[in-house]
């Protein structure tokens, strides 16, 4: 298994195409062997997270990071590079954020915090209240008046008897999405959250509150899991205020844009292929795992498929969503785009699950569809890729297509990770190793080359 | 998906037993439930790396590994708890460990190493020699004469193309295993190493190297891929000397010990599992992933077994190996024990690479075995661990068995950033996440757990 050298592998590659089924894994290997030796996803990523930064929509650093993607993909050789317009929300969190406790015993303690995107801020001398504790949505809307002018503090922690961190995720996180939301409603003036994580330390993970048009809005803050196991404890002892003093705020939304490139079709261009993740982050870290690793990932597939040189049947696009953190505003224009274009979306791949090992991709088809395409699970094995399932709907970008009967399909790296960095400050590219990325790279060259070559 | 009361489990555990097949699910679920919520494995790592320390063969630290092993069987309530003696070889690094490089236009370059694992020392002045750059152990038995005086620089890289790392590592392994004495043999004066990782940084990664009795011997150390790249630079414009010195040195035998604790089987008591890893580490970082991670892996799983109330029918017994890294006594001396104690030895599962998310185990059973125990493939699934294969010899410790006919099993997990940190400074506690360890003691406890049950 040394590497091939790369005249023999283009010449495999360029021959290939048109003849019988088991010509295919050369090119896999070829994919495999190129990434591996190359590990260009990292580099991607490195450019990405150090000269870019964090970049969450609206902001400089995004605007940036739409020139660096338009940049990236012209340096690249993509075709067609170009721009795909949106209007996105504009939060930002300012210099302050601050919760103080004062216990029964009538201590001031402050803990770790941080402000949910899209909260509102509070006054400068923020807003004070007696916190109740609560487990559930539901629980709240129990309370009813019982939580005015109360700050409710959601505690239900993540079950550590998923053995998916995502399941643990999807359980919890209707506190974070929609808590402050239903905490309003009953009249509280404030929210506090735990954490969407395992990773039992002092830092906070922020990620976004959804209050519709119509709701009242009331600041909502993550608490680190040191902080809200702290505020619990001294819950069991007697009542707590606790002063929750934010500094951000929601200005009007601002022009931004998704990037797009790709390789056209050499005998079907009208048939799409995309992959993509989220050019945006939280304004924590460096969105390393989320989702440099997405854009990063994508970006290396499509270099890959073109340094091999394959010449894809079909057009394989990579589009760099904006905005999937607190809006998916790049997500539905490319909708807008795919519905009117004239073009087929044939599938879509979205890589928003972090730069871990990859496992699997679940898949928007039946089971017996996946398992009929016997080259996918050849050429995914060399990754050691090979939980190919049923029933994902590829993520909050491509989820968009659905209506276009796009076949959608999410990229399923290994977890337990992934919520310890998850919108938080640890969200660093030391994080990442450049062999677990490139892997999931590799993994989805092979089956964007493969759906280009047979179609589903 | 919720964690189920611990009331309920035990009792579905004391009643399934001998009941039809399906009733297993639940055992498994309570394993899987119980482990993911008190996370046992991390907390025993922690007091291994942190109480106890690394613990090279031979060395203090050693000993009170043996004692910590024996104080925690009896803390978690294993039976017949006691340990198993064997001589060790004593080798000691001692304070200097230090290459220096003089290049070609006359610059003294110190380069980062650390000495191999059975390397002799050299005299306090050093021993500086010409550096022969070599790719394999075949060119330096060519070079013949030419060797004599010099030092050969063993340079292959690991082969990135490898997805599995540790094809990566046997691939190249020969070099540090037998390069120094390959070249001790036709008169070099010395060795280097480059380090058996993919990780490029400036941490030498040492390992054992072996000279038979009959063999010169040299010294020989590894360097870190920065200094084996500069190296090789240097070397490309010109002639360089090196001057190795090290302090270290092989000193006679001392006794030690592994350590063993067990709950004997109600039915078949005669008939033992084992579980194991090695209680001895490199004498760099903390031994946390090698093979801390198998320690407190084996440790968890019986205890797992124990706490949700399991009386198996067969033994099952965990071994904690002394002297893994460098002879292997510990291995070789419970063989001894296995072959005379009247005992059958039924299976052996070894864990011995790494405390990463585990993705399989690989049995020494023809793959239409492993498939017929369909109970093994259903309770492993809960913890996504699927890949079930053929031809593992289980490891370096328990391969001793083989002769007994025992079923060897490994644990294999995840394995991209094991040779990151592999025998170095970096092996700590940190690059260890509790989950993904736990949820290899959750397989190990599974599968021992069906075999005392159902045999093979």
């Amino acid at each position: 298994m040394k590497p091939r050298g790369t005249i023999v592998t283009l010449l495999c590659c360029l021959t290939a195409f048109g003849l019988a089924q088991q010509t295919h894994v050369d090119p896999a290997v070829t994919l495999k062997d190129t990434g591996l030796n190359e590990l260009g996803a990292y580099r991607i990523l490195d450019e990405l997270c150090n000269k870019v930064g964090n970049r969450i929509s609206g902001s400089a650093n995004a605007d940036k990071a739409v020139e660096w993607g338009v940049s990236m993909m012209n340096r690249l050789g993509f075709e067609n590079v170009r721009t795909l317009p949106c209007m996105v929300p504009h939060w930002v969190r300012g210099p302050k954020e601050e919760v103080i406790l004062t216990t029964s015993s009538g201590d001031q303690i402050p803990v770790t915090a941080c402000a949910l995107g899209m909260s509102p801020g509070t006054p400068a001398e923020g807003v004070e209240a007696e916190v109740i504790e609560v487990h559930s949505l539901d629980e709240v809307t129990k309370l009813g008046d019982k939580a005015k002018g109360k700050i409710i503090f959601y505690n239900r922690p993540f079950d550590p008897t998923y053995v998916t961190t995502f399941q643990s995720y999807g359980a919890a996180g209707d506190q974070r999405f929609r808590g402050p939301a239903t905490a309003a409603k009953v009249g509280a003036v404030g929210a506090l959250v735990r954490s969407m994580t395992h990773d039992l330390d002092d830092v906070p993970h922020t990620g976004t509150t959804t209050f519709e048009d119509k709701d009242p809005k009331i600041p909502a803050a993550a608490l680190s899991l040191i902080a809200a196991n702290k505020l619990h404890r001294e819950l069991a002892m007697g009542p707590v205020k606790a002063r929750i003093t934010l500094s951000c705020e929601l200005l009007p939304d601002v022009p931004s844009a998704s990037v797009i490139g790709e390789i056209r079709g050499s005998e079907k261009p009208n048939e799409v292929l995309v992959m993509g993740g989220h050019l945006d982050s939280w304004d924590k870290g460096q969105g390393a795992h989320d989702d440099g690793a997405g854009v990063a990932g994508s970006l290396e597939a499509l270099r890959l498929i073109k340094s091999v040189g394959i010449r894809p049947k079909r057009t394989i696009r990579v589009v760099l969503f904006m905005n999937e953190e607190n809006g998916g505003r790049g997500g539905a224009s490319y909708y807008e785009y795919a519905k009117t274009s004239g073009e087929n979306a044939i599938s879509a791949i979205e890589s928003d699950s972090g730069g871990f090992a990859p496992r699997g991709f679940s898949f928007s088809l039946p089971q017996r569809v996946i398992n009929s395409h016997s080259n996918w699970r050849k050429a995914l094995a060399l990754v050691d890729i090979d939980h190919l399932t049923s029933g994902g709907g590829g993520g909050a970008d491509v989820g968009h297509l659905e209506p276009l009967k796009t076949v959608l399909i999410g990229l399923e790296p290994e977890s337990q990770r992934y919520f310890d960095y998850h919108h938080s400050t640890k969200d660093t590219i030391d994080k990442v190793n450049a062999r677990e990325l490139e892997l999931g790279a590799i993994g989805m060259a092979m089956l964007s080359w493969l759906i280009s070559e047979e179609g589903i």
